[in-house]
This record gives structure tokens, sequence and C-alpha cells, in this order.
């Protein structure tokens, strides 16, 4: 028997268009809904035909147990508002976005009776777009869900069972917390592999027919969408300005070192490095 | 018939084994021979059955018309030094170091009437060692060729014929040319990589069990055998410097950008930062 009466995807990218496909191949619930603002991702989503679309939010989530918001992060207070007048009594909200503690200030909005709970599953890649979703997106990717504690508890235990039962492994913090985990292994990596391309592409040695491995990886996240970026480096910014702050003190740390000559220090400084990348590849 | 009389390789790591095992699966010689400072590495090399394995670089280089000096870039003047009194008449000697203007120079301290031309195959990882050689690591791998323009065309043809049976494409350039490529596609990302691995090792949500691929890719490369990286970028140091300060300022800007919660700037930013990328991947 499903688990779910009726799930609804407001907001189908990547990252809904593959809840919608996982929840499907899984049999997750009676029926599925979805909604995405842009036309061409709806007649994608209705090509899939596994849920019912919608052209407006609102009729998306009515009589649905459960629904995800996987809008930017920067339009999820505006979703919450868009949607509220559909939402059924008692019924579970929760979403996918890349930052915590703002979407949960946002959620504030959501009418009584409705509960929220915060969860992001560590999924996606560089390749954003409905057209890129797949129904194993979430196959044994970590996912955080963050509950203030001030919920029903039988609402955080359905939290963690939508998210495992789309193939996630789920971890519980605080919001704050998650934010700041987020921000060392994703957010801070991507604003820097940003900045570096930028200096990479400004040198006179640069000459994008000509490339190496070491470039391509390090590089590789900045090919992410912006308009996705934008809106999860300003609402994680406190933490991805300290994260920045430390990567130019640590960049200028070895330049200075090289500008003094001093092989010690910057084999040194590289040793450091290689002994914390390596603890990144042990088994857990 | 095989190419060569006789292939002598120096310093018989990751690239010198490889060099080993490609010219004998390609039969490039008539006979082979090798030397490395590590007698563990000289106990492998022996087990590999494909070269004459020397206890010391001199006895190694005698007879081979074709020498390739695959040491550690801070270590070849005194390389070359060493070989120098085994050296024939007429040899042809190469490298595979990853700085060019810095080992041409130290190249002058070879005897009159051997030949050099130098070599950078871009071909490694960052795993180092002769346990990790493969007669596939150069294939279609590309290889510059970096004459002063003073030596025989013959050297510089020969030079170019050796590295193309290894299975590279060969590139030809000024030293300084070189440098400022690799610099910008490899030297600066090898640096910038380090020095994010030690910004992000000091973030309070820092957790080597909690990581992400975001971090890795973009770190992957600060796993790099430091003893082999401090000779890199020292010998390249003014423009691994230059890199360096451009990382800082366009992290600078971006951080900034972020303070002034100046959203249009910080989406400029990334949409450069992916343009740039995407190029990289641009079919040649």
């Amino acid at each position: 028997m499903p688990q779910f009466k009726r799930i609804a995807v407001v907001g189908a990218g990547l990252i809904g268009g593959s809840v919608l496909l996982a929840a499907a191949r899984r049999q997750l619930a009676g029926s599925l809904a979805g909604w995405s603002r842009s036309p061409e991702a709806r007649a994608l989503l209705k090509g899939y035909a596994v849920a019912e679309i919608f052209d407006n939010p609102v009729d998306a989530v009515r009589g649905a147990d459960i629904v995800i918001v996987a809008t930017p992060v920067d339009k999820m207070e505006e979703t919450f508002r868009a949607i509220s007048p559909g939402l059924s009594a008692g019924a579970l909200v929760t979403d996918a976005g890349s930052v915590k503690a703002a979407i949960q200030v946002a959620a504030r909005v959501l009418p009584a009776g409705v509960h929220f709970v915060g969860a992001h599953p560590m999924a996606g890649s560089e390749k954003a777009g409905t057209a890129h979703a797949s129904a194993d997106l979430f196959a044994n990717r970590p996912c955080f869900v963050t509950p203030t504690g001030s919920e029903p508890g039988e609402s955080v235990r359905l939290t963690h069972a939508f998210w495992q039962a789309l193939g996630c492994r789920t971890v519980e913090c605080t919001a704050q917390r998650h934010d700041e985990i987020v921000a060392a292994i994703s957010h801070v990596p991507h604003a820097s592999a940003s900045a570096l391309m930028l200096a990479v592409g400004s040198l006179p040695g640069f000459d994008p027919a000509t490339t190496g491995a070491g470039l391509k990886d390090t590089t590789r996240i900045a090919a992410g969408e912006e308009n996705l970026w934008v809106g999860i480096l300003m609402a994680n910014a406190p933490h991805v300005i300290a994260g920045l702050r430390a990567a130019e003190d640590q960049t200028a740390n070895l330049r200075q070192a090289l500008e003094a000559g001093d092989a010690e220090k910057v084999r040194q400084l590289l040793a450091d490095a290689r002994v914390l990348r390596q603890s990144l590849d042990r088994p857990a």
C-alpha cells in the first residue's frame, strides 16, 4: 500500500522532476501532482506521464498530504505564499533547498495547521533542469533533515520516511549546523571554483584549447547554473563569506612562501593540504 | 627496426617507469637502461624485466643515444651533473619536467657535444611513484617540446619522434611560453586546490566523514605528492605567484559582492565563470 495519498511537487527542475520520477517508480503515493514555472518543463513533465501537471502551484497542492517545494532558494518564500491557499489542513511541507536556516524563516508564512520540516538531499549535478531528472538521482545519497524541535514528532518521522523511500540516507541536525556543513563541503568550494576559473581565464597562458585534468577537475562545479547558485550563496552568505576569507588567507600564505623562496614552508603547506585531502577518501 | 640503439631513463618514478614500459611495449630501442634513486623503485623496475637497471646514474646512461631525465624538477641540475661523465658524444638528452625555462638553464652543465631538448608530457596523476607506472600513460596525451632554437634541427626532430612514439601528441613552443601555459592550466590550479583544502579544513563545518562531490572534485589534485610539487611551484614561481594573486583578487571580488548583498554582481561573476568553464569542454 502506498505510504502517501497524494504527493505534490512544486518546482520541478532537476530535483523536483526526479522526486516525481522516483516516487512513481517506487509507487509511494496513490497519485502524484506537479507544477513548474516553465511551460517547457511542464511539457516535459507531461511527457513523463507519471503525474498530473498543473499550470499554477495552488492547484497542484490541493488534496496532497505531502508537498515538496523544490523551487530555487531565493524563490522559496514567494512559493510558500503562492501555495498557502491550496494546502490541506495537516499537510506536511518539506523542501529540497541547499540552505536551511533562511528557508526555515521563509516557511513561517505557511498557514497554521500545516507542518514544515526542511530537508536537503545532497543530489544534483552541474546539469540543472527537468530534462536531466532521473528516478535514480537520490539512490544512496545523503539527505539532511532539519527540524526546529517545535513541530510534531510525526511530521519529522514522515519527512525521514519520505526521503528514505526515494533512496536517501537521512541525517538529522539543526538548520544552522546544516548551513555550516554545506558551506564547507559545497558552497565555499563552488564559489572558490568560480573565482579560480575567473583568475585562470585572466592569465596570459590561458587558452581553452590547451587544458588539463587539473584545471578541469578543480573548476568543474563552476559550470553550474548561476541563477540557482546566486540564491544559495546569498542565503548562506555569512558562512560562505567566512570560508572565502579563509581561502584568500591560505592562498596568500602559499603565495608569500613562494615569494620568499621558502621551500620548507611551501612543502609544509602542500603536505598539510595533502593529508586533509586524503582524509576525504578514507572509508567511513 | 627500433628507432633508437639504447634508451636510458634516469629517475624512474611514475613518468620514468612509464617511459620504460611504453618503450618496451612499442619496441623503440635495441636495449633499455634505467636508474632510480630509490632501492625499492629499482627492485620494482627489475621486476618489470624490460630494462637493465643500474645502481648509479652514470652507468645507466653509458652507450645510450637518447637519455630521458625524469627526476624531480628541483633535482635536475644535480642529475645532469651526475650523468655527464657517462654520456656519449652526440647523445640526445630530453626530460619530462613540468617547468621548462629553469631546466633549460640547468641543462647548461651538460658537456659540449651532447644535445638537450626539453619536453613535458602532460601525463601523470595524483598517484606518484614507480608502482603506478603504465605503458599506456602517454597514449594520446599532449607533450610540449621546447627547443631553444640553437640546437641541431635533427635533435628537435628526434625529440618529437621519441615522445610521439610513446603515444604523445607533441606541441612545440618556447620554454617561457610553456611555463606561462602550464601555470594557468596546472600549477595555479594545483596551488589553489591546496589552499582551498587548507581553508575548508579550518572551517567549523568541516568533517572528513561528511563530504560531497563538489569539495572532492575541487581539491582532488591537492592529494599530489608535495616533494614533487614544491620543486615545480618554486621553479615556476613568477607565473604561479601572478596566478595566485589573481585568484585572491577574484575570491575577494566575489566575497565583497556577497558582503554587499549585491545579487546582480554575484550572478554576473558566476555567469562569467560558467561561460569560461564551459569553454574548456568545447570540442577542439
